[in-house]
């Protein structure tokens, strides 16, 4: 394998820091994976060299690479993988990131939609890097257990994806979601907008738009919270 | 004033990092707040400075100090406050966070708190400086607008706030948390563990164990989603 280097976006492949994600990602995707960094000081190697033997993975020790690529100092294990394309299901119900911009919530927000049972994300261009190790790291491995695809506008995204009944959450939703008046319907697409602007009023019309019912003594929710409380409500 | 410096928690003082949450804590509590400084630069000057005089907060002028307190270059504003004592209301619902350790979650924590109408949290140390600027930013100002408590322990806390239910959320919970099912207590405490270790078993005994409903593909949910989904539901 060739050597790899501090990330960048153009590259074909990425990786994960720590041996949780790095596990998740073999039991998910091992198709993708090169290979697998361990420290010379992690207690657990067995399991993981097991895992990568029954993968086929090669296992590779080099503290020099582990710490050039991460730039944390607990990172004791690196899964170098291949990126992957997917197709969203047209059958199941979707989360639709428009313009995501912040690594860690992008990460954190895949981690809950696993954790609901979504298995299909939309993103709208331009976004964070969803391959970025940062994402990687904090969604828990999350990123490999879903499909997950990059559109140019939401008119792409709902040519492709029309069965889906549309709610767009917005600071000015006509809707206020409570326990009470949560739709139920079998096919969804939940729209959730970039952290700082939220979604512009175009998307008043492209569905039912909804607000999260939140005190006048904040601004708003993070966006985190406002996709994991969407989420739930529509899922459970 | 004396300069300031680079936080340390042994501080009387600590501050603002920005023009959104510095506006909210002389809203919120005029009485701290020592000085304002203004980087020169700032385009929004005027209505901040309006609001410190109508306050008679000093405003002050050095770029120089602004730089040295904030590790990120598009800070305009900071605000320096001196700590302040809360006490919980005996007559209200509260969130109770055990040994919370992040900065960012905790501070997403309280702005959560304060959009779904709980201003009364207890920490149950050790747990992370809710003074620290990392969390006063990440928190948008709502640190300011609830009352925050430090306790040796649950029983300590539980003490002097007796009136409460207590629900303890938990990997182990005995009971599944949905829409149709949660309990509609007049006046409860909601328990969430630390971020890595959750809750410990004795917290099975405490009052009734939670768990919210998640697939096995993910470890756990971010405790800042827990805490966003457990409080929305307990208060809508």
């Amino acid at each position: 394998m060739e050597p790899i280097k501090p990330y960048k976006k153009s590259f074909d492949y990425s990786y994960t820091l720590g041996a949780f994600p790095t596990i998740e990602m073999i039991k998910s995707r091992p198709e993708c994976v090169r290979g697998v960094y361990i420290h010379s000081t992690f207690t657990d190697r067995e399991h993981l060299e097991q895992l990568c033997r029954e993968n086929n993975i090669p296992v590779l020790d080099s503290d020099k690479t582990i710490a050039r690529v991460s730039d944390k100092e607990n990172v004791f294990v690196v899964g170098v993988f291949e990126k992957f394309d997917c197709e969203l299901r047209k059958d199941k119900s979707h989360i639709v990131l428009v313009n995501p911009s912040n690594m860690g919530n992008l990460g954190t927000i895949l981690r809950t939609a696993v954790g609901f049972g979504i298995y299909d994300v939309a993103f709208i261009s331009p976004g964070a890097d969803v391959f970025n190790p940062k994402v990687v790291r904090s969604s828990m491995g999350a990123v490999f257990r879903l499909r997950h695809h990059y559109f140019d506008s939401f008119e792409e995204y709902r040519k492709m994806y029309d069965k889906q009944e549309v709610f767009t959450f917005m600071l000015n939703g006509e809707n206020q979601l409570t326990v009470d008046n949560c739709p139920k319907p079998e096919l969804f697409s939940l729209v959730f907008g970039n952290e700082a602007t939220g979604l512009d009023n175009s998307y008043l019309n492209v569905g039912t738009s909804i607000i999260i019912p939140q005190s006048p003594d904040v601004d708003s929710l993070n966006l985190t919270i406002a996709v994991g409380v969407g989420t739930y409500m529509f899922t459970h």
